[in-house]
């Protein structure tokens, strides 16, 4: 058995092994899942939650090692998890962790960890989510969920955070990207990286543009949209200023409490349905769901007969 | 008790009102759906299942009352299924099918019911997957579903085809709509319809350059782009066509079965976790989902206890 309350207490102290032993239990929803939990207490609520997507080569690494480095000046904890739906690898690409945020590779006031789609029976966001309760559990004060890409995928891990970054560059048809990827909907901040390039305020107007069509209710929260170039540390304080505002926003309308009482809510049934699907998978045997398609398909079986069999299998 | 065998032979006799009501009861999850399966039997595999999609005004009702006509002219009998994801209303829109598809309101071989999104409980795509059974069970030899507007719903339920047809217009971006919603990787065949209009050549391109962007398996089907004047009953003879190569190919290379044994998968599947789902429901009570995902959010119970509450509440 695994001494869960050492393992949290020396995750708590810093020590990424620890966390990233914690990040696995909870991932392959381990035994002492309950105990875990029952060790981090409130303390899984309280951290702030920062989704931030985009496009490849926007500058999200860049934009999320400033972030880092702002939260620390504040003396905040902060865990990093890049989130990539498309990559097969996992956990283990500490490598190409360290390069990309070689200024807090040491701090043990920051914990970073790359997620990719493999071997999470429960999908990627149930993984994320699992991972983000794991952080704020252990005592990071924020943290950050950077998704590579524009898509489906981001949409629904973004849908995570409390406060979704958007990040846009000029002149790279983001916005429409945006939109085709319905991320314009989740965003609660846009950051126009690469500012100093042609063409940002037709992108800022692009963005607003598409706001401008979009109702919103009267003291609903309404988009910030910032530029900053992040290679050169600049616009930065904008940036957390936005993000404090849209904290202090959620707090104050109890907008947070709404959204984390969904998120809760999305979690449990997430929980619920993948065991429920494990038990379903476990069936595969005499009565497997490919045999059964396959009768049906053949206009042999019917799927409310075959949906029966599954069923009675599960009980 | 209903009399199945009667329901069932009166809807083969053409009679609307009988499949209307075994639709419904289909859709409801009647206690006699085994024994309605069972009256179908290997007939609810027969039809041949078009799906059409395309944004409003690409004119899919003009279309879909040419492909009726010629189906018709086939001596085929023919039922249409006109899903709006984004509309409350469902089922009883008679006036609305009779106004659209006056041509063919008194024909005993065409059946035609609008479907909405509400009241099914299982969702619209498996509420549409069983009125497609239906109609085929009944003696259908096509069922046409039309899908109004380009959107993820219309995706899924796009997918539950076995012949996709989507139809744009010229100028009017639909092009970029299609990728945006993802619709472009489920075409099997384009219908650029007005192509009377401006811009047709355009339109034709840009489908054909999104296309080339895709990579295919050698022998794998490309796509058949179509010009049509479905008010003038113009390009009616080269969709047919389209739609017949589609099917002997689909047929010829095996597809067909694989498809159909994806989709039998993936029906059984949303009909066990539906009916899981409605277990989960019925425990509102003393532990509604509502209740814990509350608890969670304040951090006074954690998801893993939640999800285990509301599983042992199934069993």
């Amino acid at each position: 058995m695994t001494d869960i309350s050492g393992l949290v207490g020396a995750a708590r102290d810093g020590d990424p092994r620890s966390v990233a032993r914690l990040i696995s239990m909870v991932e392959r929803d381990a035994a002492e899942l309950a105990e875990i939990a029952a060790a981090f207490g409130a303390d899984a609520q309280r951290a702030h939650v920062i989704g931030l997507t985009g496009s490849p080569g926007v500058g999200k690494s860049t934009i999320t090692n400033e972030l880092v480095s702002a939260y620390r000046a504040q003396g905040r904890r902060i865990g990093v998890l890049a989130v990539d739906p498309s990559s097969p690898f996992s956990g283990g690409a500490i490598l190409g962790d360290r390069v990309r945020m070689q200024d807090h590779a040491t701090d043990p006031g920051v914990y970073i960890r790359s997620m990719s789609s493999r071997g999470h029976l429960g999908g990627l966001s149930a993984a994320t989510t699992a991972a983000v309760r794991v952080l704020a559990g252990v005592g990071c004060d924020v943290v950050l969920v950077e998704t590579v890409g524009v898509g489906q995928a981001e949409v629904e891990i973004a849908s995570l955070a409390d406060t979704t970054l958007v990040l846009l560059a000029p002149g790279m048809g983001d916005a429409i990207q945006a939109v085709k990827a319905g991320i314009l909907e989740i965003a609660d901040i846009f950051v126009v990286n690469k500012a100093d390039r042609d063409g940002v305020d037709a992108t800022v107007r692009d963005i607003q543009g598409m706001m401008a069509l979009g109702e919103r209710a009267p003291g609903e929260w309404r988009p910030r949209v910032v530029k900053a170039v992040a290679s050169r540390a600049e616009g930065i304080d904008d940036v957390m200023t936005a993000i404090t505002e849209h904290w202090v926003y959620l707090d104050k309308t109890g907008e947070l409490r709404k959204r984390r009482e969904q998120r809760a809510a999305a979690e449990i049934e997430a929980l619920v349905l993948g065991r429920l699907r494990k038990r379903i998978g476990s069936l595969r045997g005499s009565h497997s769901l490919g045999e059964l398609a396959s009768k049906v398909a053949a206009g042999a079986l019917d799927p409310y007969t075959a949906a029966e069999e599954l069923l009675s299998g599960l009980g």
